[in-house]
């Protein structure tokens, strides 16, 4: 077997980038950004995903103060990507044929795989051009307010976001858990007892996080039991968003 | 701007491989395709993915029943990447704390988010290492039978798979929709109008499409319209199987 191609090493060596210099994405490589999302693989062809460029600044302040992070929509590009069913309604609208078919949980499902593909897809190709970036699940802390700001339709979803840009800090590489506790053969194996953790657990405690440099890291077992029994999961109407906007209704 | 990386034209010139030689991964290369899913970025560190490598040929068979398309099961490798809630509740029991929020839609996002973003995280390894990829959404046709097959507990989902090998084929790049219908700034604009897809609807009918080659191909709102009215959605139950799974009960 060969050396590790250029594209392994990235993805072997990704780090979560949290600052960035002041500085925007030029045209040409949030172009180029766009052209990638574009050409990503896409479910049965349905091409179900939108983006958003966030550059008004009084709109980032706004989606800021939803995240809870400062460095939402300050340095660098603000990326919203959208699970889109409403464009292909509007095709067959026009066309005066039926699309019940995009209400159903299957239909969401495909755009949210075709949403995710592309936010991947560009988060490889960012860092591919010297770029960093960080995902920002925390749309969803208020996602109705979202999908106002950004005047989205019924049958669109805001689905994550992006902050890109010149990487300011070059964090360590974030410990992940043994491959022998997620990946299997055949079937699924409950091998989750505590001790299989331990190990890991010492892993994560000695890693330096540059978002906390001054707190005791917990192990991960700990993180887990943490952010399940408060705070992070606030979040209780997620569900009633989506089918609002005409999605998941069976 | 420089010219363009290797990672940004293995982007931009991907094609999805549904023929392959008869032959299977090394078990360096699987092996490589695992750490890349395990080094991949995961929402807010819950690493809620989980991935079955399904070798065996009875199973695989199984499997190919359920996708109704050929090439599943058969050269290459297959792989299911699954959305996984479990773990991270056998921590918190073990712990002997609550974990009510892994019945959230958010969680079951958090979780998606996990799985779609590791399986193109091995793709794109893959293609890089000189690999073929094709996703198969068509597990979900029977996901019932899936998630008995593999022997999947409650809190888990299989969302995708990949079936992944040595490239027997080169398709033509699929042409896809014009950016200025999928890519705005600051707000969502409905310019769906029929008349822009015209052009659009012209390129994808001079595409030659290796699966089909003899058949005429439709133009994109033709295939649009077609898919949403009948076939392709006759996945009713997929919220009920998600739901059943113990999954976004809000």
């Amino acid at each position: 077997m060969n050396k590790l191609t250029t594209t392994e090493e990235l993805l072997l060596q990704r780090r979560t980038v949290r600052k960035f210099r002041n500085q925007s994405l030029t045209l040409e490589q949030y172009t180029r950004l766009m052209e990638v999302a574009r050409q990503a693989p896409t479910s049965n062809f349905l091409q179900q995903c939108t983006i958003i460029h966030v550059t008004d600044m009084h709109l980032r302040e706004q989606i800021r103060a939803i995240c809870q992070q400062q460095y939402v929509g300050a340095n660098g590009d603000l990326i919203v990507f959208v699970v889109d069913l409403y464009r292909n309604h509007r095709i067959c609208a026009q066309l005066g044929l039926a699309d019940d078919a995009l209400n159903s949980t299957d239909a969401f499902i495909q755009g949210m795989e075709d949403t995710l593909i592309a936010a991947q897809s560009v988060v490889m190709a960012a860092e591919a051009m010297g770029l960093g970036c960080v995902y920002l699940g925390s749309i969803q802390n208020d996602i109705r307010s979202i999908i106002q700001m950004l005047h989205l339709p019924k049958l669109t979803f805001p689905l994550v976001a992006l902050q890109v840009g010149v990487p300011d800090q070059m964090p360590e590489l974030k410990p992940r858990m043994p491959l022998n506790l997620r990946s299997f053969e055949n079937s699924y194996q409950d091998v989750f007892d505590l001790n299989h953790f331990a190990q890991y657990d010492e892993i994560v405690q000695t890693y330096y996080d540059l978002r906390d440099s001054s707190k005791h890291v917990d192990p991960f077992t700990q993180q887990v039991a943490s952010k399940l029994s408060h705070t992070c999961f606030k979040r209780n109407d997620i569900l009633k968003v989506i089918q609002d906007q005409g999605l998941c209704q069976y």
